[in-house]
């Protein structure tokens, strides 16, 4: 049976998640720093969301080296674009039916 | 800081528990069994998920009997609504920042 959130991933639920993917749709690439800035959460915390994303391939990590020192930076993939798209729209019926 | 999650409630975070409190918004009482096949959800994991919102006191309980048969209906609190409204309206302004 088909019901109202059957669209919603159990990966984008937690809050945190939710920021990390709403911050990678409207960004091209941010370092994990800029991340952590933005949601205000701690290092361990973020790091195991974003392990979490990873793994399920939602979003993707690019490391490099800027003048010698390590840099490492997140990106949305096209299957995390399309499933938090997806995500979205299903929260945006939900609201939309209280309105 | 503020960050664009704080609004979020750790409490609807939960795809069945946002559900669940987007059905009582728009129903003054529901019953367990039509919440659960609104839901589609399994009776112990609708338990689950009911427990944690009465605890939090965002959802209550009415028990009765009609035709001598016990009858337990669901209902959201002022403060549930309170807080739903909140949570609703800080991810509406996440899905307006994609657009």
């Amino acid at each position: 049976m088909k019901t109202i959130i059957d669209g919603l991933y159990k990966a984008f639920e937690n809050r945190v998640r939710l920021g990390i993917m709403a911050a990678l749709a409207v960004n091209e690439t941010l370092e994990f720093t800029a991340l952590k800035e933005y949601l205000d959460v701690t290092d361990g915390n973020l790091a195991s969301h974003m392990k979490a994303l990873e793994k399920e391939k939602f979003v993707g990590v690019k490391k490099s080296f800027i003048d010698r020192k390590p840099n490492t930076r997140y990106y949305m993939t096209t299957q995390g674009k399309k499933a938090f798209e997806e995500h979205l729209n299903t929260l945006e019926s939900i609201i939309k039916a209280q309105k």
